[in-house]
């Protein structure tokens, strides 16, 4: 790279963010998320674990064959089948990337059963061997912040000297601190050989609440790419959250004078989506993208001596996309009114999906009056969510519930065959989640069950998020409907029908991430 | 203070965190948080501003009484009312403090209309009127970090000299970062004559997501007072989280030396009580405190090579008070127990309340086979938010929904009176409150709905919550139930409730923070 102050954002929502316990993501979503982060300019995009699954296989190629701008990339393990495997499915992308990494630390090191030379020698020849197969290779090493200083400079040398072209330095267990974080890029900066002709990647996780002070130290120790994910979404207390350090550098770049290619305005739209396909609901008072981010106790708008706005406010809502007034669509707006409309949320659709659309459109505009753009994230939400995967399918549902006790009437298509059920419970949810398992028998276990108003007023759409755990597989089920109970139905059927498919595809462990694939 | 490696906690969730919209508390809320503050080792409790409202100032004066080990602190603006109404307020607690600021950055100076030179007058002589009231005097200046270096070490020595024990650096917009919170309690400490004498403490917001790291980094300048609240509370994304600074500190002792007063056995259980009672969820990744803060992909628990768990564990969920099981108590658990499990879990109280708790605790089991620690903190919490402002009563309700459309039937205690309506709606929860608002006429709005499973399974209890507004009046209300239809219209009667006590006790606009009331 030639100008020193532009910072590659790497994201990896779809790798690292979607392995946290439950946000597992079906392969249409990962495909329609790469598309929007390719389209907000974000450098590096990790598509996934190639070698962990069939479907993550999957997914990396397509992600590959549809990119535009960004480079796609793979994670793989220090051997040559992980390798080999990651470069089948980056390969089909404009400008592929093999990840290639190891666990450097003692503690790792022990894992492997290596010793300091023989790590030396796996990471030359697996490195090497990836830079045969593709041009752009990264090397991270794995819980880097805990491996001995000096070691540390060996292996980077190793990997530089290999040929790979961007080093990443993870924190592997959200363990480091700011000034920790700048020393070791700073350090590697000034005493490995040849760390002038690379690019230094900085990786970091949220455990003690710094990872993006940690990341924005690396940057101004000499890093120029940040891994990041929508939303900070990751294993435990998350990643590095991509909004919070574009931003950071956008807020203050008299003190960090660097730049990024992300169009800021789309992080909105792809934190809400991303919420919405994981399951993660984003807190209210979250940096950036919490609801209450930009919401002032309401004395203050209508004080007096407020002269300036940006006397609090040091960015504006729609820097990041929010609009003024979101208020879309009533009943008598048209087809084409919808589309573009869609289009304006980042939702191209073909002609046929558009109809389908439309008529759920219409069906929610007869019962709500007005229709906010999120009314219509929630709408496309659902029906991405609740389609393609039909083998289960709801057909209509009674319930009676309150003081005098709960009771589900419910029919069901199972494989286009109706059958009904009718069943009493400890409150309406479980009464229609017991009528299901009468219709479809079921082990799988509820983990998390959540609703949230999609607008205000009491008429509003409630999109309903279950987590499902069966076998060790963890999927989430979601949907949206102004009737609460239905969407629990429907979301709890989505979950479902993904158990269905995940279980089809893969045996009971196969999919499961062992201890070292962890960054 | 002579150990020079302690650090002070001083909480204010109370006042800054409550300060958020829509995080009301209640008056016996308020007494209960501060009281755990107090137990949990909190050396301040910010507990208000005694001159916003006349329930602002009766809570700082009961939890001033309340008070064992904390110093209780109120809020004041530059002038003598304020700071004279503070200390009436504060003066019961065995170690009062007045808490009192100005802002001193060239926008907020706008704001007063004050030149610098007759700013310093202000300052001089407000906080000698305070020191003349009370030994313990804290000084903010507001907007700190964007206040001009040398006029910065003006008005801190004027602070010094008048009195000020304390002497409080906010970052009122949460704009700044580590390298430059650092520099500037270093520059106050070298330049400003007295500075020694006095206590530095630092105030950040995390609208750029570095709170954590901007607080910790004037600590290693030479802070040693950290300001912060529970979650992370606070207008717009938060103040600094006390879970974080203080875990941080503990798990990074050998970079960072210094120690606090805080049993972080007791955070988790805080975490849960802020959170229920300020209708603020958590999210599933936040630092420390987040329901997959400790969780991690279920295949590294199967898997053989996880040798060690300090490979990828930095701290314990012992820590911060998350024990191995939490199956409480069953149908058959007595009295006894259900005091003894309570009291584990911060509860303490009088013999008729423990009967009321009891009865309840009994129906929940007859429906539910195994009561977990969460269901008991929501029964409790249901029952706290509940009891005490019962103008209206739920007292019946029948509701049908499903695919042919949803109707509530509702019978409710109007001030002792019984009354009963029907309506049809969009959704069972629409109907149930159109049926309430049939029985019951308001123009409050709904702001927010959520509904979060307690514990797992189908039969799990709900907590929802719904925040209301009326006449730029903000509150929360909250229910449990198995049946989430039921605990819906309870939280929105509640709700109702405290709307009623709110508008009885202030004028509509008496109780807003305006704009200069801001940390």
């Amino acid at each position: 790279m030639t100008d020193k102050s532009r910072v590659l954002i790497f994201d990896t929502t779809l790798r690292d963010g979607e392995q946290s316990p439950g946000a597992t993501m079906t392969h249409d979503e990962k495909l329609e998320i790469a598309q929007l982060l390719d389209e907000m300019g974000v450098d590096i995009i990790e598509a996934g674990f190639p070698i962990a699954s069939e479907g993550d296989f999957e997914a990396v190629s397509d992600i590959a064959r549809a990119s535009k701008n960004s480079v796609i990339c793979g994670l793989a393990r220090a051997n040559y089948k992980d390798i080999d495997r990651c470069w089948e499915a980056v390969k089909h992308a404009r400008q592929p990337r093999i990840h290639t990494f190891i666990g450097t630390s003692p503690s790792h090191r022990g894992i492997t059963n290596l010793d300091q030379d023989q790590m030396i020698e796996r990471i030359a020849d697996t490195v090497n061997h990836a830079r045969n197969l593709c041009e752009d290779v990264q090397w991270s090493a794995m819980d880097a912040i805990r491996t001995e200083r000096d070691y540390l400079c060996r292996v980077v040398e190793t990997a530089i000297k290999a040929g790979a072209t961007t080093i990443n330095i993870p924190d592997t267990v959200g363990y480091t601190l700011p000034q920790e974080s700048a020393e070791i890029i700073a350090m590697l900066l000034e005493k490995v050989p040849g760390a002038d002709e690379i690019i230094f990647a900085t990786h970091c996780h949220n455990d003690l609440g710094m990872a993006t002070a940690n990341a924005l130290a690396a940057v101004a120790a000499g890093a120029r790419q940040i891994e990041c994910t929508i939303n900070g979404l990751g294993e435990r207390a998350g990643n590095t959250a991509l909004e919070e350090v574009v931003m950071a550098m956008k807020v203050r770049r008299d003190l960090m004078p660097y730049q990024t290619g992300i169009d800021t305005t789309k992080i909105m739209n792809l934190s809400r989506r991303v919420s919405q396909v994981s399951g993660f609901p984003v807190q209210f008072n979250k940096a950036i993208v919490g609801k209450n981010a930009f919401l002032h106790e309401s004395g203050i708008h209508q004080d007096g001596v407020l002269k300036n706005v940006e006397t609090f406010e040091i960015m504006k809502p729609a820097d990041i996309g929010i609009t003024e007034t979101n208020i879309a669509m009533g009943k008598h707006s048209g087809r084409a009114a919808l589309r573009s409309k869609l289009q304006d949320l980042g939702f191209d659709m073909a002609e046929n999906q558009l109809n389908d659309v439309f008529v759920r459109f219409k069906a929610l505009a007869d019962r709500k009056k007005e229709i906010y753009d999120e009314d219509l994230i929630a709408l496309m939400s659902d029906s991405a969510a609740n389609t393609g995967n039909d083998y289960l399918q709801v057909k209509w549902l009674r319930v009676v519930c309150g003081s005098d006790g709960q009771e589900a009437e419910l029919k069901m298509l199972v494989d286009g065959v109706e059958k009904s059920a009718t069943c009493a419970g400890d409150g309406p949810v479980d009464a229609c989640f017991k009528a299901v398992k009468a219709i479809y028998p079921t082990q799988a276990k509820l983990k998390v069950y959540q609703v949230q108003a999609v607008t205000q007023g009491t008429d509003a759409q409630a999109t309903v998020s279950v987590r499902m755990e069966e076998d060790g597989r963890i999927v989430t089920g979601s949907a949206a409907d102004t009737d609460t109970i239905l969407a629990s139905v429907k979301a709890y059927v989505g979950a479902l029908n993904r158990l269905r498919v995940r279980s089809q595809k893969t045996a009971p462990d196969a999919d499961l991430k062992s201890v070292s694939y962890k960054l």
